[in-house]
């Protein structure tokens, strides 16, 4: 087996001894936002948007497919749902971003970015990214808490240590 | 509309004129990755897995479905297929990883590290990340070309400068 060819080369000796299906963040993660509309839900959520309609409509999903992936992400723990009012109108809800939804946004754009790369048209990507601050166009970018870009290869998958 | 809580404040002023749904690179994406059996493929492809019996068994799903995604995954580019040969074996395939299958860490690593804050047990995260070099732990961070952190109400969304 070429195991040359790793991405990263865990240092668990046996890998059949740590076999994580069961409890991977990975997979825990995509049961919530593994689904294209839910995850097009939650860009534009970034994007802004708050109401049902909205949602509906830029994502391009039925009324009853926004509904329930809707709900899923609220009952995640990903949006909130919230009452609000205009004159002369009844009450509607809108859903806004949580904590645990705005940090959704890496992953988001690290997809966005990997789909920029390789599936965009010939027009290229239809959205770019800058730093408000400086006009530089924005990345997703893999680094150590000592501030080191991390390439591939020098990744190392272990246990945590616990105290 | 309460836009003060977008999450980033796109530049085009009016967004119905810019509705990325049949473009978006994220939804491309999810069309490619968008299923947990998916990633959790290409999970184990980071990992080292190279065999199919391998990929089925980790992943914990039929053969028949492993089939499925990996044909999926080597039609859409992520992953090669690769005939190989031990001594009185007969040819078995296996499956390596291509630079756009590669390219997609950074969007498992964001999935896994928002899974680790926001979904695993009591007894944290199964696997922690670390930079080879010094051993710290390894984290997916936004920045901009300058090399600026960029904090989520810092990006702008606009169109692509064009030539």
């Amino acid at each position: 087996m070429s195991t040359g060819h790793a991405a990263f080369e865990p240092p668990l000796s046996d890998r059949s001894t740590w076999q994580a299906h069961d409890r991977c963040s990975i997979g825990r993660a995509m049961q919530v936002v593994g689904s294209r509309s839910a995850m097009l839900l939650m860009r534009e959520a970034f994007y802004g948007t708050r109401r049902f309609d909205d949602f509906a409509d830029r994502v391009g999903i039925t009324e009853a497919a926004a509904a329930k992936r809707l709900r899923e992400l609220v009952d995640a723990g990903l949006l909130e749902r919230t009452p609000y009012r205009e004159p002369g109108q009844r009450t509607r809800h809108e859903y806004q971003l949580t904590p645990m939804g705005r940090d959704l946004l890496p992953a988001a754009l690290a997809l966005m970015q990997w789909g920029d790369g390789y599936l965009a048209d010939d027009e290229g990507p239809p959205i770019v990214l800058r730093h408000a601050d400086c006009g530089a166009p924005v990345a997703v970018e893999i680094r150590c808490a000592e501030g080191h870009d991390v390439p591939m290869h020098e990744l190392r998958a272990g246990r945590p240590r616990r105290g």
